[in-house]
């Protein structure tokens, strides 16, 4: 088996398949048998109690780490997705990070370079809100930005979209065979339902912060967002970083797939609490046998 | 009032005073009245609660940031004081360092350097487990380890640490003004109490990893540390960044003390929804009409 195969992909109706054969059309925003607020608010507690003591040891074992990517169109639901299913999993092994447009020193370098310093350690679980597949998503839609990133100028455009899938495949493939387990969501929202979740911001006293008019003009651009993920999905979902399209229109239903796709991915690695070696056996004893005389003393 | 005083700190019996007068002999390491583990588990819970409410406050204000300093000597309850107050509060809000020696980078600068960058971005919570005040401990304990930071020559050492109280002071002081709450707990641990968390430590298949033989080796240095935690106390507990001793030998009650000043100190803020400016209103009500006609016409 390949290095970079830490697990075997959690089998899932979502998955994205590896063979470029993904099609957005059929990816659904919404299934029929989706359970109800209350059924899916159970299992995500029960979810969220097995990825939080899975955290534990995967911080113990200090080999693997976790790298979760969130894409989706706005008002799909990254916060809430993140919040429900890190929420009760120990802030000390979960690193959040929000990519916002690259900053000026950002840009002055290729768009991989600040995803590596926020990858996650050995032992944490690294969620990153958008992340590099902006750059084959908001940029294909808007190819103006790519002036600002001043590639060089003999770049055949045509070829830069699959260009970046490799170079992002390849990362990815790096990270993996050196222990990040990745596991990739496009929160896969309709665009009625977006539009209601907008309309509810604009009206909710705290809410509407979240909501910039900017937000209604890229989605009159849904069709190019739509052709952008389509073709990003199905370039970028493998057995080392494998894509969930997850049906985004009920906010529970979402929220639970999530969590258990992760819990039941973490679930399947060779996690367990390190092995003192003999000397430490040595140290340990010596210790106890110290501190049991100690306390006969009633020191 | 100084711009760098953002709040009236929670009064409690474990506040350290501002004025110099502290006596670590006089701290508790447990009082009699510390409840029992249910009612502070409810407690806790309570407070966990509103401090998740006031979280989601503090990130849409963006104004404040939060600092959580711990301090304490190994197995006085750091780890899990931390994983009790923090877990249930959203991890996109939350930020936790561990510091450890500081590498050769780190060295190559002065002692505050590396925690500037860690420094909680407005709207977060930052929690320091360790921080800069191991350079005024167990440097102080271990003088030996200033050679590692290769100082000016003529650098006199009587004056080192008040020196470095009043660099902290000041640079805490700094921090205060431009919008950072601190607050500071030591974790007040006995010394029988953590010989009893060492010795479970050296029995416990899924702790003992926590154990290694040199923190023994560090608790007979136990006067020694006393003292330079009482000194270090006694001069950086400020007005603009407070000292709280908890008493730890009982988890429950300290996990509990430190979750209810957290929260009330963050309660005390004025901490408030952002409010649209006259232009984004106008582009919010222009976005409510157009979505509302969109959802008339079945769109």
């Amino acid at each position: 088996m390949a290095n970079s195969i830490l697990f075997q992909p959690v089998s899932s109706p979502f998955l994205v398949p590896f063979d470029g054969s993904f099609k957005l059309a059929n990816a659904p925003t919404k299934i029929e048998d989706d359970g109800n607020k209350e059924s899916n608010g159970e299992a995500l507690e029960k979810a969220v109690a097995k990825l939080s003591k899975l955290q534990r040891k995967l911080y113990a074992d200090n080999r693997y780490s976790v790298l979760l990517v969130f894409q989706a169109l706005d008002a799909g639901g990254k916060d809430g997705t993140i919040r429900s299913v890190l929420t009760g999993v120990n802030p000390v092994g979960v690193q959040v990070f929000a990519f916002k447009a690259p900053n000026a020193e950002e840009l002055d370098h290729d768009f991989l370079w600040r995803m590596q310093v926020r990858l996650p350690e050995r032992g944490r679980i690294g969620v990153w809100n958008r992340s590099h597949y902006e750059e084959v998503l908001v940029v294909r839609v808007h190819p103006g930005f790519l002036e600002g990133q001043r590639l060089p100028r003999s770049l055949d455009l045509g070829e830069l979209w699959s260009e970046r899938f490799e170079s992002i495949n390849d990362a990815e493939k790096h990270w993996a065979r050196n222990g990040c387990v990745i596991l990739k969501f496009f929160l896969n929202v309709s665009q009625k339902e977006q539009h209601e979740r907008f309309l509810e911001r604009t009206t909710d006293e705290e809410d509407h912060w979240k909501f910039n008019a900017g937000d209604l003009a890229e989605s009159e651009r849904w069709d190019e967002y739509m052709e952008a993920y389509q073709a990003a999905l199905a370039a970028t979902s493998t057995p080392w970083a494998p894509w969930y399209a997850i049906p985004a229109d009920s906010k529970s239903f979402m929220r639970r797939t999530v969590a258990e796709i992760i819990a039941d991915t973490l679930g399947r690695l060779p996690l367990a609490y390190p092995e003192p070696t003999d000397k430490e056996r040595v140290a340990l004893e010596a210790a106890r046998v110290k501190l049991e005389a100690e306390m006969r003393k009633g020191k």
